[in-house]
């Protein structure tokens, strides 16, 4: 038995060394140790390589440090057993910080007003009140419904679109491609937190923006992507900037990251970057996550948070 | 009986309509009206003239436009009746809307990274997590109180402070000069939400800067003003940005307003300008507001929110 540590661009040897507190008694393993593959029940990944999984014939679980699998999934030699997705409540945390402050900052037309002082006019245009404001998620997993929650408790009139159709408290909900018109139809801010499945690849286009509301947000429509630059196509979000299709944008992913110098994104005023850093898998919670998993699972528990290949997440 | 509607820099014809449309049979009067001045039992205003106030000798009280009554009660021939204070839920709404986006965006770090973005700089620094950051509060009336509650709700660690002692369910407050340091102490963003009064004059000044905590938000703290321009030291907000003692502000409210174009604020790039634009009264709530306290007063019940003339507020 072992559990084999295997990270790429990320401190393996500090994961190591917590999983090694977390699990005394456990053999935990990096890829520099010595170790016989047959004896890795268990695998924390993220970027593994391509010969990752070569030899690991009695593996029980892949523990996946992201909460997004999209790329785990097109791992072209993945064995056939239970991923465990990372559900982190302080990453659920930190994201709906991220989409709070975007949203918020879009309402209270602060691209406008960034402007307005470079050319120091002083314009009183009152922002429109958050309860006027129809906030649109996309996604409506753990970090969609905590969003939409907090987003709703100050005030906002959120709503969320999911692709198989959810119940929330509180919260009026659309799903599939039946519902998505009516849900951009009364959308002034579209937030994506959307798992990248084939389905919602490029789902920030054109077409989309053209159907989201032109209403009580003052310049028009204005988007945050916080999921993966996949959802979105870079060249459409810059035309819709360019010809007020959106007034405004947020992103905190891209199709290429870092994001190349030479894209047009980083000059439009409007659009305001970050670099994927709305929210991250904590250390110390993930240590304390995927030891309890393991322990559970050893203790004849069932695993939770597993993957839908089906569905892609 | 009459109400007379007097309003500088406003649209006092548009309120003098609605006043009519909401108080059928009762006579009001804009200035340009033929009236009795000493058939005026209620003026309501904003910004009154000089000679305001001459030959209104049955006035039964002032209806006062702002939230906010430091200039009114600097009017050098004020009469003696109570003044009624426009506590109006939408602007409670809007002010929170506004201090929500500042507090957010400053604890994402948002100057630093449209820096970075202007630079096509890629560097990934992480935002503490709301928790993590202490908002202070400076101000603990209806305004105040709501933004502490929705900060509170979306996982700011909020504490207060107001002149005298108040209890705030799940707040923790602190009151006076005692207290203050303490206060300031564990506040790495400043929110002032205070009435305009001697004691509060210059309060956002360089000793309070220095006494705000150097601890979880990147970079140093942070100011918000939203309450008057005469709160705030404006020489010393520039210093305190030059030399990092403050990381960013953002500031509605200014010293002498329009900020004239000479002032060096414009040009700070870690300092939010916004035009006096965080809320406003609106029209229509409060024609509601005061249409029906003049009835219910009419009608033998006691004023509301009546201005208590030795705090100023």
């Amino acid at each position: 038995m072992a559990m084999l540590i295997h990270l790429t661009g990320i401190n393996e040897t500090g994961w190591t060394e917590g999983f090694r507190a977390a699990l005394p008694g456990y053999p935990v393993k990096q890829r520099s140790d010595a170790y016989q593959p047959a004896d890795i029940d268990y695998i924390f990944t993220w970027k593994p390589a391509a010969d990752a999984f070569v030899g690991l014939d009695n593996l029980k679980a892949i523990f996946s440090l992201g909460a997004g699998v999209d790329a785990l999934l097109q791992h072209p030699a993945l064995p056939d057993v239970p991923i465990v997705r990372f559900v982190d409540d302080e990453l659920t945390h930190c994201m709906s910080d991220y989409v709070i402050s975007q949203v918020s900052m879009h309402q209270r037309l602060f691209t406008r007003y960034a402007a307005h002082q470079k050319k120091k006019v002083w314009s009183q245009l009152y922002p429109p009140a958050s309860h006027e404001i129809g906030v649109g998620i996309m996604g409506l997993g753990v970090l969609g419904v905590d969003a939409a929650h907090k987003l709703k408790a100050i005030g906002f009139d959120v709503a969320g679109w999911s692709r198989s159709a959810k119940t929330i408290e509180g919260i009026e909900t659309f799903a599939g491609n039946d519902q998505f018109d009516a849900f951009l139809a009364r959308t002034d801010i579209l937030v994506c937190l959307l798992p990248l499945t084939a389905e919602t690849a490029g789902i920030l286009n054109r077409e989309t923006f053209g159907k989201l509301r032109r209403g009580p947000l003052i310049g028009g429509p204005a988007i945050v992507n916080a999921a993966r630059g996949g959802h979105q196509k870079e060249a459409d979000i810059a035309a819709a900037l360019g010809d007020g299709t959106l007034a405004a944008a947020s992103l905190d992913v891209f199709e290429v990251e870092p994001l190349p110098k030479d894209s047009p994104l980083w000059d439009i005023e409007t659009c305001f970057i970050t670099p994927h850093i709305a929210a991250i898998s904590n250390e110390q919670s993930g240590v304390r996550y995927f030891a309890k998993m393991l322990l559970d699972h050893e203790a004849g528990q069932p695993l939770a948070n597993v993957v839908d290949r089906g569905k892609g997440y």
